[in-house]
């Protein structure tokens, strides 16, 4: 028999109390300099289910930076203007190699493994962006986000975004090898300009956890894309999310998940809820510390696992 | 709603059919002289359920040469052998490169990747090896193996063991490259002469598909290994279980599973059920063509997809 | 004994005769627009010796674009600059990679092989340039490259200079790359401008040839920069010269030389003389093809190997 | 004026002093268990010229193990035996990567980039093995040894080669791998057990440096391979012979050179001399540190470079 589900509030207050008496939680991404100077001290998580309400715990109120989780929801956007035919830019095999390697774009000739490593969301956000203003396509993805969420206070911070373009090197870098493999269709400029606004998204656990919804599938939840497409984007995230972590959190916690160096995670449990937690120290990978060990307590706790019954 | 399953004995016919009619089968493994001579125009097909009577249709009762799906099982024995000190030699991630590299062994100074490429199989291997001989390691896995399918005929083929013997000239690199860096306890030749038996085994579909049913965990199961353990080998098998085309496989199937280069397939749809599939022809990765296409097939008409509802 | 030199006007008539006659004459380099068109069918080669009139047959007065050849004479710039302080952002050994590669300098955290690797001829570059302007740096070249030459009329193609910078992505992904590992000083667009004018530098086959004699060292040959250094410079185009096709023509020549993808190759024969050789069409190393092969008759017939005697 | 050359007898005198007092020396390889013993304040140098009494200093007269100081004899008899067909089976190349890599041995598909990388000198032996016994081979070896150094002392040490046997899992790696390539034609064993014999022959600095006369060429020079070939092994000494330490060598020194674990160097002057010296404390690169140093100390001295005149 599967277990029952504990009561959820209780059990994100014990959560989030374990996480704030952590001693260990990791080190602030200091390459962004917008973000170097975040809290480190924060820990946030929320819930969302369909039809019911979001329980929530610690500083799951307090915006953070969702970086690389947008390029979950830039992917979705990508899927909704190309279909398949994104995938003749993009493959959708984990890489290996750390988020920002160049080695394997040059092993490959210019196709990035996933829509998630570095190289391969510039290359889903210069896809949006075809035919599109950087204005337009920022609005696009604000307007996906925002419905997703049902929240309209959801925007952008201007100022991590001008940071991540005066300190992007390595994305530049990628850029203009995508480029010179064809694989770039606008000036490497536009493209990061965007990307780098789409990265500065600002949302707090509560509504990263309600934007996730559009995830969860099946009675009750939003659908803003069709079933068949929340079944891939998820593969996606559970091969792909944490980047050379992926293997791990798909061990340890077991369900699809994407983090970004912000110290978000958004994961989902599918027909079930959307869960965002967030701490803003890293682990080696780059992935959340504290919020990769909340989700792995949730997950046990709750026996909300793709892999089995508890 | 999820919707209803469809009665599966009619879909796997279909299914069945469907294989047999296709033009392109794939390619046959020819490396390892013993298997190149198989019969291309097989394909079988099973799914075993707790409690219930196993629906198989095609050439489910056929013998085949399992190969790399035998790792699933060393993995587990590895497992309860050793617990978490297994992870010490071996890792859990995706290597995103092909079964039997090398460049990522040396870029990580021979420490494999996961359990499922050839250099983390035979460190498994390995690992269950020591203090024992290969004969006694070779019957505690038939003995596993038998007792997860409930049947006593299962053996190993020594001819086929033999011939992988006098060709694996890649495998006895990589055992010579782990030896070199301290993660080979055994000789290479005992380590590898009980990695090829292992290899060896041949199991039919409707075998191989109720030995996996202890992965499938939950009411009726049996429960060879804890449902904690379930869980972490499933992960596995969902971010690893089919090399560099494990992605995909997730993509399009959405289900935790593990390939042989003898073409067969085991996948495990967590708490209900395991399917076993089998077709040699091999698609560009290593991984059965036909068996992959029509595992895409089964999973989108039954809804059997771990990633959210249909 | 020392076999007797051959005359030497006869002898380039014939090599230059042979090279005419030749039917694969290789494939042009088409990724610079500007170098695209050039006639294939041209063939100029040059000899100077110190205090000796400059033996020449062929197209050797007509203008080439020297492209990396110039790397030679920014080297020299950039070691009276700074010194042996060059080597901690540069290093010495051939790379075993392709001229563009970013695998190696990913593995080697932006440090960059050798200064005539596209990545390390940028660093160089950025050296020279370091408190100065682009224009006084590429004037100091040009005043470097006139007085070698003895010849004033020397210049920079400003088209081909602009049809790099359009096109030149891959350098701006090795530059942005550098400065992602703070081994760029200067914005990548100052010191690509500079890199790709300096590349743009158009000589003839006699030019080029006389412009060498700095690198003869001995007596009577001019002294731009110290014996020590000639010998060092020297020891570069031997190893590293010729990009990943640098063992071969050490192999086959015998000689220091550095090529471009212009077609045209500088070489020297230490205390002897410099050669000039160009013909537009390039091997599968990216270097003359019909260059490299007169060069390879030219040592055999004159015995100007560093080698040993003939 | 080319200088003009001093006393050599005192020059090696004073070079043995200077290292004999260095504190630095490096460290002595102690991955073959009979070498590591070896005491590390030895020091010997020894100059060969045609017609000329042998000059020495320090521990001259000790015989080392030559280790891949070898690769250079076993190539001049593979190039007697199979002529220009040997570069179908190995490059020549520098690599760019340590001497026992696998990764660019993968990239490469099992063709290794030069004779005197592990993999490319075991080619190499495989290549002279081939219809003859290893005790055939090590016996053609031993005669072209002891014809070149006019020595018939010279021999195996049995002990350190069958250290080598029981130890050399990385060569074990590289034989298996090229096997799997069909660029191995032996039972990796026979090859290796070659392979490891030949790397155990024994010398003194004296014995090797008339050895190595037979690369000097010119009048008076042993004539036991022909002249364009002797030009042909020193360009590969020059741009192979040191490893990923090829650069450095040639341009700190300017000479070819062939390095070996044991701590030897032999250097050739072409048309002058044959130099070896050892010292067993090893650079990072896994050249003889005080080697490279007394090597630069000396063609400093004399003005002994192939680069250009002092």
């Amino acid at each position: 028999m599967a277990q029952a589900l504990p009561p959820l509030q209780p059990l994100l207050d014990e959560i989030t109390e374990v996480a704030r008496a952590s001693e260990n939680r990791g080190k602030v991404a200091d390459y962004i300099p917008e973000l170097a100077g975040v809290d480190p001290d924060q820990f946030g998580i929320a819930i969302a289910r369909p039809g019911q309400p979001t329980v929530m715990a610690g500083d799951a109120q307090v915006p953070f930076s969702i970086q690389s989780v947008s390029k979950v929801f830039m992917l979705a956007l990508a899927l909704g203007k190309l279909g398949d035919r994104l995938w003749s830019r993009v493959g959708r095999e984990p890489s290996g190699h750390s988020f920002d390697s160049m080695l394997l774009l040059e092993l490959e000739k210019g196709y990035p493994r996933n829509p998630f490593i570095n190289a391969g969301a510039i290359v889903t956000t210069d896809a949006v962006l075809q035919g599109a203003t950087p204005r337009e396509t920022l609005g696009a993805l604000l307007r996906f986000i925002r419905a997703a969420a049902g929240d309209e206070a959801i925007h952008i911070n201007e100022r991590v975004a001008r940071s991540e373009i005066a300190t992007g090197h390595r994305n530049f870098a990628l850029a203009h090898y995508l480029l010179s493999h064809g694989n770039l269709k606008n000036p490497p400029e536009l493209t990061l300009g965007t990307y780098f606004h789409q990265c500065a998204v600002e949302m707090t656990c509560a509504q990263l956890a309600n934007a996730g919804l559009f995830l969860v599938g099946g009675a009750g939840a939003p659908r803003l894309v069709s079933q068949a497409r929340i079944r891939r984007i998820n593969a996606l995230m559970m091969t792909c999310g944490h980047y050379d972590g992926s293997g791990d959190y798909a061990f340890r916690v077991g369900l699809p998940g994407k983090s970004g160096v912000g110290g978000g995670i958004l994961s989902v449990v599918p027909g079930v809820a959307a869960i965002a937690v967030w701490s803003p120290g890293l682990n080696h990978y780059g992935n959340s510390k504290l919020g990769t060990e909340a989700m792995e307590q949730l997950a046990a706790r709750t026996g909300w696992s793709v892999f089995g019954p508890t």
